[in-house]
């Protein structure tokens, strides 16, 4: 049998394994950040009336450049972020990995540096491997907040060609102010002053769950800062891959030099603007999930847990001596959370009321277990 | 106003423009091959019953794997294409070119190379450059069939990592025999005999149209043969997206390290598995196409013109002093073709009768004026 190694592969992917975390089948799964409840039933008929239009051309290519759904998007965005976006500043793509990938393409990729503050959103790390952009691990205070002064070093040290900045942060659930992040732009600005500049990507895939407003407004007059998005926790929406980016008008018209052609499938663009008509009954899901993550956060400490203050749909606790052996210790309970591998820490995902009392529970159990 | 060149992007972007035929408004659209007939309405029901049934799942991430539609797809193959395909042999994509991105990102890179026939689709050069492959443009005969012996020559010359054969080729439609594809393969190996290998890369995109029966059973016993496929032609399903590979596991092992996690939404997943299963009435109008091709390929002869042979859905003829003359004369008659930049020929999608009808006439009346 022929194995990978037999083939032309590129070395450094020889002894990998593919991305993804473990697919288990049991009753409470709260490891990958999703919104637990369903789409509203008016919204999946309003999919199927969408979709039925789109089927019915489907022979033809979509729409390239997606303007409908970028002009739902950016609509969307002047709605709820405090900041008139036009459709010009908008950008979407199958995922916001798909997002960041172009971004990479476009501003990173062979010869160039990106820089993330880790632990953070694995993906991009990895999306910058994939792209042939180097990677330089940023450093973090010990509660996971971003040490501005610390950073700013590296950043003058390295050189970055691109930046992320994650907040809320995956998997700690930190927020950053919009004050650090300014301060990492000017930084990455002037690291970069003998060239075009730096690009700095804020990750917001967790946005909508924040206690602290959208950090889009940053965008005005900062043609290098990007703000990237997802409908995938706050829509309720993972099964879709639709992420987007808020930027200035060039980044978009550079992304485009870089996409695939028609990348965005007609059905995909179609359920989108389904799931935008119904933006008022999805935020209200949001508004119910960050008041139960707001209750995990205060019943884990209450259990005697050390958690990480969360402004996600996930809370960060621990601190466990064997991390992997206390998410073994839920999973026999039937509840599945991630094991980030960041040391002595795990992640939960806010799901509904009972979920998480299941998972309180199983908590109890184990904290009695590892006392006894 | 902020321009691309103000920002730090990549240098070889630099004063590009995107990909993309020019998207007019026009009576008859015989421009980008799609297929001319829209999906019958008992699969657009099908289509809407099934993403229902996706959407109710929808704040699911999709299976990462995509394993029921890879099930699906293989027992496609199997069917039409003389060979028992497994699962584990199938990859799917947002469309071939991801197919392709993913496989360059593997097996390309850089550093590596990849090696074409041109003229020939041309996004194997733009995904080539995209993923940092140096691109190697290999030689053609007068009439657009593959010199072997040249090509043999090229390749010992220029030891590619990649090699692309494109059968039925696109924009000339000219299928390459088993024969030729064989000899290109053992070529590309004895190349890089020192290494494990190259890839070659058979896009069969327009496979279904071909007068020839399909490449596929040449994947047995050659780990480093991969045959891709599309949905958008012989589907009717360009607004779909749906690219697809059959190759060795191996091959789909070393995709898999590569691809965006979750990168093929549900809905696109449940959209192409209702298209599967109406696969006898689709392939009903590929015969349907294939003999409006011949009939495009033999009135254009008798007008006057130079025809390539197509096993494709589509046909090149000319040739004109001035082919993109000729392509605005053909729109200003409101007929749309492609101008894909070979000079002297232009290419035109088979359509509907009526649709081929308007197109020869509007050719008789070009003739009659260049003659005049």
């Amino acid at each position: 049998m022929t194995g990978i190694d037999d083939l032309p592969i590129r070395d450094e992917l020889r002894g990998k394994s593919p991305y993804g975390a473990p697919q288990l089948d049991v009753p409470v799964r709260l490891n990958t950040n999703e919104n637990p409840y369903p789409l509203p039933e008016p919204l999946v008929a309003r999919i199927a009336e969408r979709v039925v239009e789109a089927a019915r051309n489907l022979n033809r290519y979509p729409d390239r450049d997606a303007v409908e759904l970028r002009t739902g998007l950016a609509r969307y965005l002047s709605r709820t972020a405090g900041l008139e976006v036009g459709v010009a500043q908008v950008w979407a793509a199958n995922g916001s990995n798909e997002v960041l990938q172009q971004l990479l393409q476009a501003f990173g990729g062979p010869g160039r540096t990106a820089m993330g503050f880790e632990p953070s959103y694995s993906m991009h790390a990895l999306i910058s491997r994939g792209t042939g952009t180097g990677w330089i691990s940023g450093p973090r205070n010990a509660d996971f907040t971003i040490d501005v002064d610390a950073a700013r070093k590296a950043i003058a040290e390295h050189r970055p060609d691109v930046v992320f900045i994650t907040s809320p942060n995956n998997p700690t659930g930190t927020a950053v102010g919009a004050e650090a992040v300014l301060a990492l732009h000017d930084a990455a600005q002037d690291a970069r002053a003998d060239t075009a500049g730096a690009l700095v990507v804020v990750d917001e895939a967790y946005g909508e769950f924040s206690h602290r407003p959208s950090l889009l407004p940053l965008i005005e007059g900062r043609p290098r800062l990007v703000l990237s998005r997802t409908m995938s926790k706050a829509f309720g929406a993972a099964g879709l891959r639709l992420g987007y980016l808020a930027a200035d008008p060039a980044v978009v018209d550079a992304v485009q030099l870089v996409r695939l052609p028609y990348h965005l499938s007609a059905v995909t663009q179609a359920t989108a603007l389904a799931a935008l008509e119904h933006t008022d009954t999805l935020l209200g899901y949001v508004e119910a999930l960050k008041a139960e993550r707001d209750r995990l956060v205060s019943e884990l400490r209450t259990i005697g847990c050390e958690v990480t203050d969360s402004d996600a749909n996930f809370v960060q606790f621990g601190r466990f001596e064997d991390a992997h052996a206390a998410w073994q210790g839920l999973l026999d309970q039937g509840v599945l959370v991630r094991d980030n591998g960041v040391p002595g820490w795990l992640r939960v995902t806010a799901g509904t009321p009972a979920e998480n009392d299941a998972f309180l529970d199983a908590v109890r159990e184990l904290m009695k277990e590892t006392s006894a």
